[in-house]
Protein backbone atom coordinates (compact mmCIF):
# COMPACT_ATOMS: atom_id res chain seq x y z
CA UNK A 1 0.00 0.00 0.00
CA UNK A 2 1.69 3.03 -1.38
CA UNK A 3 1.63 6.15 0.43
CA UNK A 4 3.35 9.22 1.49
CA UNK A 5 4.38 8.47 5.38
CA UNK A 6 4.33 5.23 7.70
CA UNK A 7 3.31 6.07 10.71
CA UNK A 8 3.63 3.66 14.00
CA UNK A 9 1.24 4.38 17.11
CA UNK A 10 2.91 2.76 19.78
CA UNK A 11 1.19 2.08 23.44
CA UNK A 12 4.73 1.24 25.32
CA UNK A 13 3.08 -0.43 29.38
CA UNK A 14 4.79 -1.58 32.20
CA UNK A 15 7.78 0.53 31.28
CA UNK A 16 10.86 2.47 33.20
CA UNK A 17 13.07 5.23 33.04
CA UNK A 18 9.56 7.29 31.72
CA UNK A 19 10.38 10.19 34.39
CA UNK A 20 13.57 10.93 33.15
CA UNK A 21 14.74 13.52 30.25
CA UNK A 22 17.96 12.00 29.93
CA UNK A 23 16.08 8.46 28.68
CA UNK A 24 13.34 10.30 27.00
CA UNK A 25 16.07 12.53 24.64
CA UNK A 26 17.88 9.20 24.61
CA UNK A 27 15.46 7.66 23.29
CA UNK A 28 14.30 10.19 20.46
CA UNK A 29 17.99 10.21 19.18
CA UNK A 30 18.64 6.71 18.97
CA UNK A 31 15.38 5.96 17.66
CA UNK A 32 15.71 8.62 14.90
CA UNK A 33 19.20 7.18 13.99
CA UNK A 34 17.56 3.52 13.30
CA UNK A 35 15.21 5.08 10.82
CA UNK A 36 18.35 6.51 9.33
CA UNK A 37 16.51 10.28 9.80
CA UNK A 38 17.72 13.52 9.81
CA UNK A 39 17.46 15.40 12.75
CA UNK A 40 15.95 18.46 12.83
CA UNK A 41 15.32 19.68 16.38
CA UNK A 42 14.63 17.84 19.50
CA UNK A 43 12.61 19.13 22.64
CA UNK A 44 12.26 17.23 25.71
CA UNK A 45 10.04 18.23 28.85
CA UNK A 46 9.56 16.95 32.45
CA UNK A 47 6.33 17.70 34.37
CA UNK A 48 4.90 18.01 37.64
CA UNK A 49 4.87 16.43 39.53
CA UNK A 50 5.64 13.22 36.59
CA UNK A 51 5.97 12.71 32.92
CA UNK A 52 7.90 13.88 30.25
CA UNK A 53 7.08 15.06 26.76
CA UNK A 54 10.02 14.82 23.75
CA UNK A 55 9.57 15.37 20.32
CA UNK A 56 11.69 15.17 17.86
CA UNK A 57 11.54 16.91 14.78
CA UNK A 58 12.36 15.29 11.80
CA UNK A 59 13.32 15.86 8.02
CA UNK A 60 11.54 12.96 7.42
CA UNK A 61 8.20 13.97 9.82
CA UNK A 62 8.65 13.25 13.39
CA UNK A 63 8.90 11.40 17.03
CA UNK A 64 6.56 11.62 19.94
CA UNK A 65 7.18 10.64 23.40
CA UNK A 66 4.76 11.22 26.13
CA UNK A 67 4.99 9.46 29.42
CA UNK A 68 2.85 8.63 32.65
CA UNK A 69 5.18 7.09 34.93
CA UNK A 70 2.52 6.85 37.20
CA UNK A 71 1.03 4.03 34.99
CA UNK A 72 4.11 2.99 33.72
CA UNK A 73 2.67 3.90 29.88
CA UNK A 74 4.08 6.26 27.18
CA UNK A 75 2.52 7.22 24.28
CA UNK A 76 4.66 7.24 21.59
CA UNK A 77 4.49 8.02 17.71
CA UNK A 78 7.24 7.03 14.89
CA UNK A 79 6.13 8.93 11.59
CA UNK A 80 8.81 8.49 8.89
CA UNK A 81 8.04 9.47 5.04
CA UNK A 82 10.35 8.55 2.02
CA UNK A 83 11.03 5.66 -0.41
CA UNK A 84 12.07 2.86 1.68
CA UNK A 85 11.53 4.12 5.22
CA UNK A 86 11.13 1.89 7.86
CA UNK A 87 9.61 3.04 11.10
CA UNK A 88 9.50 -0.50 12.66
CA UNK A 89 13.11 -0.10 13.53
CA UNK A 90 12.38 2.38 16.10
CA UNK A 91 10.33 -0.67 18.17
CA UNK A 92 13.29 -2.66 19.49
CA UNK A 93 15.05 0.80 20.44
CA UNK A 94 12.44 1.72 22.61
CA UNK A 95 11.65 -1.42 23.87
CA UNK A 96 15.48 -1.73 25.06
CA UNK A 97 15.45 2.22 26.68
CA UNK A 98 11.99 2.04 28.61
CA UNK A 99 12.72 -2.21 29.34
CA UNK A 100 8.89 -1.96 28.27
CA UNK A 101 6.78 -5.73 28.96
CA UNK A 102 4.48 -4.71 26.24
CA UNK A 103 3.97 -3.23 23.06
CA UNK A 104 0.70 -2.53 21.31
CA UNK A 105 1.82 -1.35 17.67
CA UNK A 106 -0.89 -0.18 15.04
CA UNK A 107 0.95 1.41 11.81
CA UNK A 108 -0.99 4.39 9.81
CA UNK A 109 -0.11 4.48 5.86
CA UNK A 110 -0.37 8.17 5.47
CA UNK A 111 -1.05 10.27 2.58
CA UNK A 112 -2.59 7.37 0.08
CA UNK A 113 -4.38 8.72 -3.00
CA UNK A 114 -4.62 7.40 -6.49
CA UNK A 115 -2.81 10.45 -7.50
CA UNK A 116 0.31 9.20 -5.85
CA UNK A 117 2.16 6.34 -7.52
CA UNK B 1 -14.18 4.45 26.37
CA UNK B 2 -11.85 6.08 28.48
CA UNK B 3 -7.91 6.56 28.17
CA UNK B 4 -5.07 8.91 29.68
CA UNK B 5 -5.44 11.32 25.62
CA UNK B 6 -7.59 11.50 22.50
CA UNK B 7 -5.33 11.66 19.03
CA UNK B 8 -6.63 12.72 15.83
CA UNK B 9 -4.96 11.32 12.99
CA UNK B 10 -6.13 13.94 9.72
CA UNK B 11 -5.57 13.58 6.47
CA UNK B 12 -6.39 16.74 4.52
CA UNK B 13 -6.56 16.94 0.56
CA UNK B 14 -7.53 19.51 -1.73
CA UNK B 15 -5.71 22.36 0.82
CA UNK B 16 -4.02 25.50 -0.24
CA UNK B 17 -1.66 27.87 1.71
CA UNK B 18 0.54 24.35 2.72
CA UNK B 19 3.77 25.75 1.18
CA UNK B 20 3.58 28.97 3.94
CA UNK B 21 4.97 28.50 7.51
CA UNK B 22 3.13 31.70 8.28
CA UNK B 23 0.21 29.64 7.37
CA UNK B 24 1.36 26.58 9.04
CA UNK B 25 2.33 28.57 12.77
CA UNK B 26 -1.06 30.29 12.48
CA UNK B 27 -2.62 27.06 12.28
CA UNK B 28 -0.58 25.29 14.96
CA UNK B 29 -1.39 27.89 16.81
CA UNK B 30 -5.28 28.27 16.03
CA UNK B 31 -5.35 24.98 16.44
CA UNK B 32 -4.04 24.74 20.13
CA UNK B 33 -6.40 27.59 21.43
CA UNK B 34 -9.07 25.70 20.10
CA UNK B 35 -8.31 22.98 22.08
CA UNK B 36 -7.77 25.12 25.03
CA UNK B 37 -4.38 23.76 25.09
CA UNK B 38 -0.96 25.43 26.71
CA UNK B 39 1.93 25.61 23.94
CA UNK B 40 5.03 25.06 25.40
CA UNK B 41 7.20 25.89 21.97
CA UNK B 42 6.37 25.90 18.38
CA UNK B 43 8.84 24.79 15.49
CA UNK B 44 7.95 25.34 11.92
CA UNK B 45 10.43 24.57 8.83
CA UNK B 46 10.06 24.98 5.24
CA UNK B 47 11.84 22.40 3.07
CA UNK B 48 13.73 22.38 -0.56
CA UNK B 49 11.76 22.82 -2.89
CA UNK B 50 8.73 22.88 -1.22
CA UNK B 51 6.70 21.54 2.13
CA UNK B 52 6.61 22.18 5.38
CA UNK B 53 6.90 20.43 8.86
CA UNK B 54 5.27 22.78 12.19
CA UNK B 55 5.61 20.67 15.66
CA UNK B 56 3.47 22.85 18.70
CA UNK B 57 4.58 20.52 21.55
CA UNK B 58 1.32 21.34 24.39
CA UNK B 59 1.38 20.56 27.91
CA UNK B 60 -1.46 18.44 26.80
CA UNK B 61 0.96 16.75 23.99
CA UNK B 62 0.99 17.56 20.52
CA UNK B 63 0.23 19.14 17.26
CA UNK B 64 1.71 18.31 13.97
CA UNK B 65 1.29 19.27 10.49
CA UNK B 66 3.87 18.03 7.82
CA UNK B 67 2.47 19.54 4.01
CA UNK B 68 2.77 17.89 0.50
CA UNK B 69 1.94 21.38 -1.32
CA UNK B 70 3.08 19.56 -4.95
CA UNK B 71 -0.05 16.96 -3.85
CA UNK B 72 -2.38 19.82 -1.88
CA UNK B 73 -2.31 17.05 0.63
CA UNK B 74 -0.84 17.69 4.67
CA UNK B 75 -0.96 14.94 7.48
CA UNK B 76 -2.22 16.79 10.68
CA UNK B 77 -2.22 15.26 13.94
CA UNK B 78 -4.22 16.27 17.27
CA UNK B 79 -2.98 14.81 20.12
CA UNK B 80 -4.32 16.26 23.70
CA UNK B 81 -4.61 14.52 27.19
CA UNK B 82 -7.10 15.50 30.45
CA UNK B 83 -10.03 15.06 31.06
CA UNK B 84 -12.84 17.00 28.91
CA UNK B 85 -9.81 17.62 25.76
CA UNK B 86 -11.29 17.78 22.74
CA UNK B 87 -9.24 17.60 19.76
CA UNK B 88 -12.46 17.67 17.47
CA UNK B 89 -12.82 21.16 17.74
CA UNK B 90 -9.78 22.15 15.75
CA UNK B 91 -10.94 20.26 12.84
CA UNK B 92 -12.76 23.58 11.52
CA UNK B 93 -9.82 25.71 12.19
CA UNK B 94 -7.54 23.45 10.40
CA UNK B 95 -10.41 23.12 7.36
CA UNK B 96 -10.45 27.62 7.45
CA UNK B 97 -6.83 27.71 7.46
CA UNK B 98 -5.93 25.69 4.69
CA UNK B 99 -9.33 25.70 2.80
CA UNK B 100 -9.09 21.54 2.27
CA UNK B 101 -11.92 19.79 -0.01
CA UNK B 102 -11.86 16.86 2.16
CA UNK B 103 -10.53 15.82 5.53
CA UNK B 104 -10.57 12.02 6.40
CA UNK B 105 -10.60 11.58 10.32
CA UNK B 106 -9.26 8.88 12.65
CA UNK B 107 -9.85 9.19 15.99
CA UNK B 108 -7.25 6.96 18.47
CA UNK B 109 -7.87 6.78 22.13
CA UNK B 110 -4.57 6.25 23.93
CA UNK B 111 -3.14 4.94 27.30
CA UNK B 112 -6.38 2.44 27.51
CA UNK B 113 -5.92 0.17 30.53
CA UNK B 114 -8.30 -1.91 32.93
CA UNK B 115 -5.86 0.11 35.52
CA UNK B 116 -6.80 3.47 34.38
CA UNK B 117 -10.57 4.73 35.48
Amino acid sequence: MKGLGRHLILELWGGRNFNSIVAVEKALRDAAAACAATLKDIRVYHYSPEGVTGVAVLAESHITIHTWPEYGYAAVDVFVCGDGADPRVAIPVLRGHFEAERIQVMEVVRGIASCIE
